[in-house]
């Protein structure tokens, strides 16, 4: 018999774990479409061609590519900002049938797939979740999009975060009076990246291993804590203040760097306290990405959240809800005989608007039935066996006390509303 | 330059698309959920030999299947009920760190793909909506899978529909006495299984054609229409009256075959009036699948429905609620000066709770900003300029009618409240 298993860093999500899951997809969307932001989505499977050198060597090595049927080579989804700048490149022109609308502010929530190794924790299938302002260079877009950051994290419940802010143009390196080549600088960005992870004398060391001098290297770390707010980041803080943004929730950081060569722009990171295993997700202003696929130049600026991260945080935090669980009353099935009496229980539940769920097997034992509440977390469950029906009560138990007490029909709605789980 | 394109048979969904799909799924899990069942995810990506065998030659020829970057055979998820059988397998036993709830009531609603003939208008990458109860052989949850399909299709507005309901028993065809073999006789269940589609005469015709005498042919489709309720047809249909599924909305349809091999119980079809393209569901109870990792038997019985065509009888039939944009006034931006007056509009709109969005960007002509709601569907858009201010109003302008007026800043919510838009 063939061994049930899935494949290394790919997850099944049980019901627990995917209400979870939902449940953070839900809030998000809602807070990005209450800022007019809409949904996307795009293919699992690309021509490979659309994809391939978009993620530098790096990414062309952890794709997942193969030829298909058809002899077609295609890839699986890498990240959401490739497909978002086809889709504006194959419907953005005003002779396409389908007309996006400019800006295009939406969002993307989908799997990607990546072979990372796996030995490091990583997954090779996780969920992207995407905000993006193409099509505008404003400095309301860019403040928006911290907005909109600051927005998700309240409504799920982190108390104490702050949004990161730097600008990608005090990130610009000069050493000896001379600007550093675009390869040297985005070299010196990566490793200046680390600066919170490994600390100063770390840095200055592998600025130095990387071909910098011990004065360079040194001159690179006085520019970049030196840094004051650039203009555009000046325009970016006062408009944040003026939408009414929480200046607790946010923060000019100059050793911000983010790794990614691509950001044109502000640069974003969140942090929450208390969560140590990295930032929850990071962004800023791209402007010569979205552009790729078409001979116009398309600014864009967006954040993305680390969905992974955002779970586990939420989960050490204690920030989910705690009975995500939609059934409240498990009605049991003494035997054949009684069923009429649970189904009309459960009417009674139903039209009083409390979720209830009926046992589906009149033969299974009780004992069995209310081991079935318990793994799944339903609060109550409600007998109605033979002395149940000559009394015409029923029986509540509370599931998590394990009491029960035999309750008069008429009284049961009273009963349950009295409860602090309904 | 790369040409912006999808794969044959793979689909963007943009923003208005996307909404609906959103609608429908959200439709589906809200009523899912209020019978108790709950969520599974599981990988895009398998172990080749979890999947291959399991749908027949066909099944294998479509399975997009390919070597990873670790020389491990994968495939990509061709269906939802093999994952299911392998979670099961997998987390159904006591000894596992996670355990399944059993009887388990799951609904899974994930992209599968298949490398169909795109010639025949069909998708590679599809959405199934499957909502399944492994775990029991009870009659109840026979009914319990049609009452859930008659409340999903109720709840998106269907008015005449009909779930068609017949059991295999019905279909264990003799011909001159004697029992046909396995084969033949999964053979002419296959060919009754067009009854619908291409009528009598050539039903006869294709049981001819595939080895069964005229004599048999005929004795084969008189048994079809002559049947009756089983036994256990019998009881799910008195246990659908008892819980209360409205009459209209299901039958008992001898001819009713499915084509698929493997049901071993009841079998379930769902037909719209006034959609003529095909069923928009089918299931079953089908007691040999689930325990395919497993030494046990896992009897099961449940629902799919196909998602595209449901999506298409609901624009057929106009169901769809008339705007599922969320927003629904657009305050534009005359000037980077007035922008805080834009602003505190949006404060106002805000605070009585209308979705509104302020346009990203202040330098952008305020005829391009309109074009931008009317792309959107966003129903009103609010003008403030320097005449505004000093007169203390807003302009109001209803995009469809496209006529706009000044109304009083204090009037502006009972103006906007008074619309049929909101």
């Amino acid at each position: 018999m063939i061994k049930p298993r899935t494949l290394k860093g790919f997850r099944d999500f049980l019901p627990e774990q995917a209400r979870k899951r939902q449940y953070v997809i839900d809030t998000l969307r809602k807070v990005f479409e209450s800022y007019g932001f809409e949904p996307l989505e795009t293919p699992a499977l690309e021509y490979e061609e659309i994809l391939m050198g978009k993620y530098g060597e790096e990414g062309d090595k952890l794709m997942y590519k193969f030829e298909d049927n058809g002899k077609r080579r295609v890839a699986l989804r890498y990240d959401q900002t490739v497909p978002l700048a086809r889709v504006i490149a194959q419907y953005g022109s005003t002779s396409s049938p389908q007309v996006l609308p400019m800006p295009f502010k939406r969002y993307q929530i989908q799997n990607v797939w990546r072979a990372e190794n796996t030995q490091k924790g990583r997954c090779r299938e996780f969920l992207q979740c995407d905000v993006d302002i193409a099509g505008s260079s404003s400095a309301l877009s860019d403040a928006e999009v911290i907005e909109i950051t600051i927005s998700v994290v309240k409504k799920l419940g982190f108390k104490n975060f702050k949004v990161l802010i730097n600008d990608r143009e005090n990130l610009k390196f000069k050493t000896n009076g001379i600007t550093l080549s675009q390869d040297r600088n985005i070299l010196a960005v990566r490793i200046i990246d680390k600066l919170k992870k490994i600390g100063k004398d770390s840095v200055l060391k592998e600025l130095e291993t990387n071909g910098f001098s011990k004065n360079e290297a040194e001159e690179i770390l006085k520019i970049t804590e030196n840094a004051n707010l650039t203009p555009r980041l000046s325009e970016v803080f006062s408009l944040l203040k003026k939408l009414g943004a929480d200046e607790v929730n946010y923060e000019f950081s100059p050793t911000l760097a983010r790794g990614m060569d691509y950001y044109t722009g502000i640069i974003l990171e969140l942090d929450v306290d208390g969560y140590t295993a990295g930032s929850l997700g990071g962004g800023g202003r791209y402007d010569n990405l979205i552009g790729l696929f078409t001979d116009k130049k398309i600014p864009a600026v967006g954040f993305g959240f680390g969905f992974d991260r955002l779970m586990e945080a939420m989960e050490e935090l204690k920030l989910f809800p705690a009975n995500l669980a939609t059934t409240k009353v498990l009605v049991t099935v003494f035997n054949s005989e009684l069923l009429d009496k649970s189904i009309e229980i459960c009417g009674i539940l139903e039209k009083n608007n409390i979720n209830q769920e009926l046992y589906v097997d009149p033969n299974v034992k009780l004992e069995k039935q209310l081991k079935y509440a318990d793994n799944k977390n339903i609060p109550y469950a409600i007998i109605i066996g033979p002395d149940e029906v000559s009394k015409n009560t029923v029986m509540v138990r509370d599931m998590k006390t394990r009491s029960q007490e035999a309750v008069l029909l008429q009284d049961l709605m009273q009963n349950l509303k009295l409860s602090s789980y309904l």
